[in-house]
């Protein structure tokens, strides 16, 4: 009566990335060049460096009058400093030229009063304040300077990274091509949303799911349907699946208990076939890891959310690399306090779900009741989830966690 | 010699937002039906019920055998029940029938022991645990129940919004038609990206930056062109602008001290035009906010960061409103520790650029160097701001702030 029967061992997350990465010998998918105005959201493929200074010149960041910062030297409110306003090219000590921001700083001047601070009279201003050296003067190369990096490859560019691109003249930019991921469901009870359904069949709606979170991450979505439990028929689709796709992802099918048929699918289709099968998480527990053809192909449970966390776990750092971006910065955490204690098992990693509220400068973290555990309620109930590690038997009430968040926070007042 | 010259007064974020939004008489967008396929990301414009309980029966949630619970009173590992394995419809004592995960529990049953905690013999099992009422059953209606909300009126949907709403057999939904942003830079200086520089032009970059921040948000940006210093031409643009979109932002041109000329165009085409002038934050002072048709015109600072953040607490909110969802909600806050001390100027909201970094569970947020602050590479050196409010003088290093999080959050090992 061992409680994993099927499983002969359970394998850690880290050992079963470590084995699928080094057999898949990914590489990151191929480079296009695109037009900046189309790269939001893309993956930078190249190291980008600025080829000039920026700003190009020294300019004035305000509206006011360019001067010499020297000339102020114990000017003060009740002994203002007298310039004389000159359209000449280089300022002389006592003399000052209007400047709008932007423009280049005349020579001869470092600094430039505001507008505000001073008074005109007669082709002349006061001024009633002390300048410093370089006051309100953006230096050119201040912002960026030429031969620096702009943006490093595996940067996936906001509006931000455009903006600071486009600064730098920069029209077309190198971006990793998305990859493209067959998305397979498989179970006889499976029918199509909206069909009718009878006996015991329900909607098949792990591929919207799997989907999305592909879109999401930067990937190419490809639907290859739903299947029977069939291995010859599962095979074939996997088959034609890998043909055209970058990777694929199944879901159902791989529960040792009862029908095992993904992975007898995928190893009559050649070796190394699957290569970890029972993971030391939950959910999620008879997640498949397997190759083809040296492609990826991620097996995940049936079950809503064991399918959604093994793609958490496996399809999110597999795309990041395909992308050729870091794993470790796709979500955002946020360090919460657990309003309530939670069991989880030993020897495995456990995948709380919870609601985060913020509470002024508080986050709490509000486990999403157990009732309907294996449902996709809980992940729009919740909005992150919180992990136990193996060597912890749960979570305590009161304790400081870090949340991987996937939905919109809310705010208590 | 006041510091003020141009604005009479400073009005609070606030109250700024509060003078347009009532004038705007702002309602929410034209919703629109959309396959399910298609509303990730989308805004729901109706509140979803569920049609019918989800499970719509009681069902396994394992492979087993279903029995009555009240049969493992005083069972144990050494002292185990037998049950005779039926096909029957309705489970007498005694008696168990096998089930996998998703089948219906049939009549008379209300546990479902696990496979791997069984032993088969001649057709009849051995069960060594005690199983509690419900075990490993999922109860119909557990997940949601028939008239319960499934999603609300507002809800940005995610991937696990459509897989709930797919559950429920929807296949069309409600959203809320994008918005439609005009986007108008204005300025002598200014060049499209990519030609050639001369004397003191630069090159136009807040459009690409601000039409993907509308992006982002769900608006569909429209690309206005640059327009010279020229009131009229200018006019001309904000009203073209108007007659097709549902709003207008403009970069530049908005200063009091030397050309004052967007807010002037946009008062010749009629009123109330410009109803805020003058904000109290910092950058983005000279925003001004205004109101022609009842469209909203946002009138943003040429600054690269100043039309940032006057997007980000203008525009924001204001797409927030078109789309119908909270604002509250739209960035993620992470609570860290400045590490340095900041200076910020009292009276006025500050909008200081940070780096945040993890090191654990600890996020710790460095300003990013004052080195060219008002260039857009503030924005891609940091990952968030932090908003000094008015009654603050600046930050205190170890302080605990709260950090609108917009890029990737970066882990120190």
């Amino acid at each position: 009566m061992a409680r994993l029967k099927g499983f002969q061992k359970l394998t850690s997350i880290n050992d079963a990335l470590k084995t699928w990465f080094d057999l898949l010998k990914i590489n990151r998918c191929s480079i296009k060049r695109i037009p900046l105005s189309e790269a939001f959201g893309r993956v930078l493929a190249e190291d980008v460096f600025a080829g000039e200074d920026i700003p190009r010149f020294n300019r004035s960041a305000v509206d006011g009058y360019a001067l010499r910062s020297e000339n102020t030297e114990g000017t003060s409110q009740f002994d203002p400093t007298v310039f004389k306003i000159t359209e000449a090219e280089e300022i002389a000590l006592n003399q000052t030229r209007q400047v709008w921001t932007g423009n280049p700083i005349p020579q001869g001047a470092n600094a430039v009063v505001m507008l505000e601070y001073t008074k005109e009279r007669e082709g002349k201003i006061e001024v009633g304040v002390k300048l410093a050296w370089g006051k309100n003067v953006s230096r050119k190369g201040e912002d960026i300077r030429k031969g620096e990096i702009a943006a490093k490859a595996g940067t996936r560019l906001n509006p931000f990274h455009l903006g600071l691109l486009a600064t730098l003249g920069i029209m077309e930019v190198e971006v990793v091509e998305k990859p493209k991921i067959g998305i397979l469901a498989t179970g006889d009870e499976l029918v199509e949303v909206g069909e009718k359904l009878s006996g015991n069949q329900i909607f098949e709606t792990n591929r919207i799911v799997l989907s999305n979170l592909c879109r999401e991450l930067g990937a190419i979505p490809w639907n290859l349907g739903i299947e029977k439990d069939d291995v010859k028929a599962i095979s074939e689709k996997l088959r034609a699946g890998l043909e055209k796709a970058d990777g694929v992802i199944t879901s159902g099918g791989t529960s040792v208990g009862g029908l095992d048929l993904v992975p007898e699918a995928v190893n009559n289709l050649g070796s190394p076939g699957v290569v970890v099968h029972g993971i030391a998480m939950r959910p999620g527990m008879p997640t498949a890891l397997a190759v083809l053809q040296e492609k990826p192909v991620l097996v995940l449970s049936g079950n809503p959310v064991a399918s959604v966390i093994g793609f958490e776990v496996f399809a999110r750092p597999l795309i990041g690399k395909m992308l050729g971006v870091k794993t470790e910065v796709s979500r955002t955490l946020v360090r919460a306090v657990m309003t309530k204690k939670v069991i989880a098992a030993l020897g495995r990693k456990t995948f709380v779900r919870v609601k985060v509220v913020r509470k002024n400068a508080e986050f709490l973290a509000h486990p999403v009741s157990a009732r309907g555990s294996g449902a996709i309620s809980t992940m729009t109930r919740g909005n992150g989830f919180v992990i136990v590690p193996e060597n912890r038997e749960g979570l305590l009430e009161g304790e400081i966690v870090l949340v991987r968040v996937f939905g919109d926070l809310e705010v208590l007042s």
